[in-house]
């Protein structure tokens, strides 16, 4: 009853939380937006056990989300990116964090449009090119007061500005 | 490590995920926008235990996205109306609707503008107004085709046109 189906469920949002709802599924995404591509870059960054790590990821190349590729930098190991349906979930990932930035905790980034600088709003539409820019057309901006709780490497990374799905630049 | 909580994830969408990201919260909450006000009326809708329904429908309270009230029609029973706070989850809950749809299964739903009768595009966005509609200024529009698998009378009641947050008209 309550394993990772929703059964009899056969609306559009089951269907989405059937590959999303899992507890951490939507921070490893969010960190691959951010630039996050190695298995130990997220266990630096998210404090939670490996094996639930592996069975995430696993899940996600299942689903398509997610693709594991040869590592560009080292040779034999592997990276995961965000397929062409994984980075689809910009927009719900935008609205979910403004939704958390408006009512619960503000945001530690403004994200802005590459070609204009303007803020994404609403829908993570940029309002002076009225569009939807895709995922890698878009700027990360670390707010300068915004929180500075985790000293891990991969988070300290993440404090300059960049574009998103950029791979981080991590200092060994 | 797998309670509830992101305990060190100081970002905005884990404030949201505090909130949301429990199993079922988000379908207790797409329910509430399809006019489900009524405790037996999810219990109809879901297949979930009580106990658990229960337990979401609290913390839902508890954080503000919903509230008890009297119910209007039946003496000493109450309902449950999401919040200015929960109704702005319409964005996010359309985004993922719209990523379920597009890659997983087809929505069973369209959601038009009420004034001028647009279909939403992304961003929950009424492109002929220029504007995000209010939750309780969208229209669902069934679709002819839509899946008809469930038979309790909730569902039932939702195969009609209605706008978003109208209290449901479910058969005695």
């Amino acid at each position: 009853m309550l394993g990772k189906d929703y059964a009899g469920q056969e609306c559009a949002l089951a269907s989405a939380l059937e590959v999303l709802g899992e507890r951490w599924t939507l921070l490893i995404i969010r960190d691959a937006f951010f630039g996050v591509r190695r298995y130990g870059e997220w266990v630096a960054r998210l404090d939670i056990p490996r094996a639930v790590l592996s069975e995430r990821l696993r899940a996600l190349v299942d689903n398509g989300v997610m693709e594991k590729r040869d590592d560009p930098d080292r040779p034999a190991r592997t990276v995961y990116e965000l397929t062409a349906v994984g980075q689809d979930l910009w927009p719900a990932l935008h609205a979910l964090i403004a939704w958390g930035s408006e009512h619960r905790r503000r945001s530690t980034n403004v994200y802005r449009h590459v070609a204009c600088e303007t803020e994404l709003q609403a829908g993570a539409r940029c309002p002076t090119c009225d569009m939807v820019p895709p995922a890698d057309d878009v700027l990360v901006i670390p707010r300068s007061d915004g929180a500075k709780g985790r000293t891990d490497p991969v988070s300290v990374a993440m404090r300059r500005p960049r574009h998103l799905l950029e791979p981080l630049k991590v200092a060994a």
